[in-house]
């Protein structure tokens, strides 16, 4: 062994030993990923990865996600060794309170850590979201001689990831597209936390991935540094498809008692045990924390070949500027987060007494922005005819496809809501969005509430809300889902009652840092009165609709699709003398956020006589009209009709508004 | 063509024009797929299918589950054809309020629909299930010459199917358990809803189940009959591997202008077009619902073959009850849903005094149950060790290994969901139940859905609670979970505060018709004092577990983990000479469904002063605090430390019990 491979073996060791260390002192982990994968990370790292210690934001780095999240003290080591504002201290504090050092790596908390993984797939299907940004970029910034987008994205998976049906999905798309930036390293080492792989997984990976049109490479001793630099070095320079590299490793390499078992995979592996493994290993038994002088220097390395790296960057994106300076422009406000000035300059006003289903409002809205952000690209699954998403004169994916505004996403609800998320992750895309059934938002659910948790600029289109959708019966009438999204914190839903909400909410949604839930109607909805005063008051989350300033006998809630037959019902209250209140409340979160007068003045104390009306279960609504409220809605799961005689039958009117007005009156 | 194909060819257009239609009629509804896929329906109900049309609940039948729901109208053709109770009349009311023809097959309307269907996916992973519970039962029940158990399970698929993850999940383990008398036939007609399949899809199907351990089959041409034949033929005669038909269609078969497009998807024809469909399929054009009557005789023809076929099932049995009464008897006891009377005899009673995770409580009782139910199955995610879900002394699933009471899903949640829902579904498997994290009900919340539209007797066994879950993290807490889990129409949801709450909480269970959520803890839980009054309140889903009869000055309600708080500051409040009450609510919907006295009794209307505290969200508490009490809970995401310091630094102590009550008596 020459000089520079033992230097090599004792950088790897390092890592193994900081894993051990820090889930032993922390008591909590899982030590097993990062030992078995220390080398394929280091190959990786030192010899590919082209980043920027110095800033984690460069946008041509080249992208590492840890899909197998709970491995998360392998990238906090190498985060950490490679230069990354993350001081060992912080690895000491691992998984405790306000360490910047989670259980599971969070890109919101820790610098170097491009996304939110534990929740297993997620991570791959995020990556290949990544990619498609980066062909996206690439389509539509690289100019001849000028590819100011070139980067890599390689993702480490584990055996959990690729037993998930979100990664199956999001593979599939990948080798569909042939995102040929994009690398997976399978961590193959045959051993989940409840024992041998082979118990639950029995399938020729390599061989499915061939079928989902990936190329496929094998390395089969994860410690042979040689044979890994090859299979990467081969994977990155292969073109017109993704690449998936098997590579068999051993969970809890070095530990002389419990490597390649399952017990090295969730628990710490106690003082005795991480004793032995680093006597085996030639490791300062005494010293937790260890990083030996000339290794963290050989790691240092990687600062200043990062800040050369991006030094060159600068210089070709300076010449790409005076050659191309309106795209150069373009590029930078993309980075900034920055919309032109006149992005909302087109929105249409929806005008009183005219009807339009809110998913053909939001048709129309998105076709009036996308001329002018040109690089808002999303898309659906399979169903664009019905959700109305479709980006007008504007290509879509296909096979071998990948840069295409319009993202076609298949019957594939979970990945796409990753791979969007991967997409929201990569700054100069904007506002990316998804769109499906309301209904199969459950089916998104996981990836959603990562966004929410990341909070990116992600955007979740759901049309066909409620029974409203009619026909298609219970199996496609989501009448829990609004408010279930409602719970998720950090999420913005949106359930507007008329076009001139829905342009509310794309103007309140695009001025959000974080995540959006949009949800449309199949049916029409008659556009409420004073388009302005709708407009403007949606904005704040809620608002008075109808009835004037003075205190109101009763007032009367609802969001979306209900709100016109609340109108409904104040007009005939109106006109028998009852003096009553209309409040919209498109936004939850919104109107929460509103300052204490405001929501008094809408909601005012004084009348707690409250109906609301929501096409949708009425657990939640008792925060807006409290116990003696009567919450008029959908508790039961919906049913197969045409859609007025189900909200008919389901006491969803005008009449049942007024009825209950009158109860609580009485 | 001979006197029998012309009949075949009639019998097949039959489904086709019934499709084409009740789809014109109901405007509305997805005629392509019947069209397209009615000859392999055909075949496989006439030549395979072993099935009783007066019984459709004949316990040895072969399943036939529609995976794509959208061709509803082809096993409601089909249905009635056949002589099950499913008169014309219904399918003219196709899509109406109040017919047993819904958009989408529901099982629970429908004699003869064995599964709800519609969302993608799900119906496959249904059939996994229902394949995986008869090779248990016929390992439980059959004894050499006896097999009363040997029916197979047959899926229509679709191109959306198998593009969902659900999908993929549940193949690789029907692959890796060897399910052999599964049958997938997938109608590959290449076209989705928005377009091509082509589009979105490029992965060699049968290559990527070949990877997957699947036996896989061609059919060239969709309208052979031969060969249609000969494939299922050998597909159900194949041994140690599920079979894929990769069956070449072409959607909206007939119809001269649409077939073979997506328009021919999921829209009515058209009254113009279907005109001319009838005419080039030789049909009479202007009688909708035309059914020539040697075409229903040869259909009809089921009810006879149908009724032989169980009477020799039923001669078969009763040699079997003669031989094997004991097991004659436990076979007739599960059909019936019956338990045996001491199922519950060794249910453990928690002292008081003593502290246990509600996980481990979970784990015992359900060991306790195990032995006296042999036919109560179930299993976990690749989380056994630490759900404690694993029953004792019995055996696994493994590679090539289905029948094991010890289900091992891998990292598999929603395949895992719907297949629990497939085992639910077929009557002598008793309470099957799924376990993972709390965290992941989110990937499997479709089949929980599903799972309660069914009202099918499934368990969802959900561990690790909230951010007791600790150092894991965000990622890994479920904070807004429980409640959305609530919002669910007819899942009962159940959150026990210790070990004689999780005993309540499984009698509760098995006497229920419909599916339950129970929700278990990763820490320690004190026993709550008196634990027989905590069992029997428990029972009725809210009690009081401390304060007299006396009406209180403030009530404090709490469920799970932090019951335990409430009662600590009743203590304190007790003490302090202030009458306080904890109310426990286990199970939200249990208590709802308590008469009102009752409820009144526990929440006395007259005592408005009301504090709440949950370890999660606390939209929804305000049904029963009103907007003037205090919820205690978490609206933001959790944290990654030791969860007595995230318990504090979250403000959920005994301490802001007792302030939020004192700030209320102010």
């Amino acid at each position: 062994m020459g000089e520079d491979d033992r230097l090599a073996e004792r950088a790897i060791n390092t890592i193994r030993t900081l894993a051990m260390d820090a889930v032993q002192k922390a008591n909590s982990g899982h030590p097993g990923l990062p030992m078995g994968a220390a080398p394929m990370a280091y190959v990786l790292w030192q010899q590919f990865l082209r980043h920027n210690p110095k800033n984690p934001q460069w946008p041509n780095r080249d992208r590492f996600v840890l899909s197998a999240g709970h491995g998360s003290m392998l990238i906090y080591a190498l985060l950490h060794l490679t230069g990354y504002d993350l001081p060992l201290n912080e690895l000491i504090h691992f998984r405790q309170w306000g360490s910047r050092t989670p259980g599971h790596p969070e890109n919101h908390l820790t610098p170097g850590v491009e996304t939110t993984t534990g929740p297993l797939g997620q991570g791959a299907a995020n990556a290949v979201g990544m990619a498609l940004a980066g062909a996206f970029l690439a389509e539509h910034y690289n100019r001849p001689g000028h590819e100011i987008v070139d980067h890599d994205v390689y993702a480490l998976v584990s055996d959990g990831d690729l037993m998930e049906g979100v990664a199956s999905e999001a593979v599939a798309l990948a080798g569909h597209w042939g995102l040929d930036r994009l690398v997976f390293l399978y961590d193959d080492n045959e051993i989940t936390l409840d024992g041998k792989a082979s118990m639950t997984l029995s399938e020729d990976m390599a061989a499915r991935f061939a079928a989902q049109g990936w190329h496929t490479l094998t390395v089969r001793d994860g410690n042979d540094l040689t044979e890994l630099s090859s299979a990467i070095r081969a994977a990155r320079d292969h073109r017109g498809q993704p690449t998936l590299i098997c590579i068999r490793t051993i969970i809890g390499f070095g530990s002389p008692n419990k490597a390649g078992t399952s017990v090295a995979h969730g628990s710490p592996l106690g003082e005795e045990e991480v004793r032995l493994t680093k006597a085996a290993l030639g490791w300062p038994t005494e010293e937790p924390f260890y990083i030996p002088g000339d290794v963290l220097e050989h790691y240092r390395e990687a600062i200043q070949a990062g800040n050369q790296a991006e030094q060159d960057w600068q210089q070709l994106f300076a010449h790409y500027q005076a050659k191309y300076p309106d795209l150069a422009e373009q590029w930078q406000a993309g980075q900034a987060g920055q919309l032109p000035a006149d992005w909302d300059a087109e929105f249409p006003i929806f005008p009183e007494g005219t009807q339009i289903a809110t998913r053909n409002a939001l048709g129309e809205i998105l076709n009036a922005i996308a001329p002018r952000i040109p690089t808002m690209i999303g898309g659906d699954a399979d169903l664009a005819g019905s959700t109305k998403t479709l980006i007008q004169n504007a290509p879509h994916t296909d096979a071998g496809v990948a840069a295409a505004r319009n993202v076609r996403f298949g019957v594939r609800e979970h990945g796409m809501g990753a791979i969007v998320n991967g997409l929201a992750l990569t700054r100069g895309i904007t506002r990316p969005f998804s769109a499906t059934f309301l209904q199969f938002s459950d089916y998104m659910r996981a990836a959603i509430r990562l966004g929410s948790l990341m909070e990116i600029p992600a955007l979740y289109i759901f049309s066909h809300d409620s029974i409203g959708l009619g026909e298609d019966g219970p199996t496609h009438q989501p009448v829990e889902h609004v408010m279930s999204l409602r719970l998720i914190p950090q999420l913005y839903v949106f359930r507007p009652a008329d076009g001139n909400e829905v342009a509310a909410a794309f103007r309140t949604i695009f001025g959000l840092a974080g995540p959006a839930a949009l949800i449309t109607t199949r049916q029409n909805l008659p556009t409420l009165p004073n388009p302005e005063r709708v407009h403007d008051g949606a904005k704040r989350g809620g608002y008075i609709l109808a009835g004037d300033d003075s205190l109101p006998d009763v007032i009367l809630l609802a969001s979306g699709s209900e709100v016109s037959l609340a109108y409904e019902a104040y007009l005939v209250l109106t006109e028998q003398g009852i003096s009553s209140r209309v409040v919209s409340l498109p936004c939850w979160e919104l109107f929460d956020e509103q300052e204490e007068a405001y929501r008094q003045h809408v909601l005012p104390h004084s009348c707690q006589k409250r109906v609301s009306i929501e096409a949708g279960v009425t657990m939640g609504w008792q925060r807006y009209i409290g116990t003696r409220g009567i919450a008029l809605g959908v508790d039961r799961f919906g049913a197969s009709a045409p859609y007025q005689t189900i909200y008919k039958e389901y006491g969803l009117t005008a009449e049942a508004v007024l009825q209950a007005a009158k109860r609580l009156l009485d």
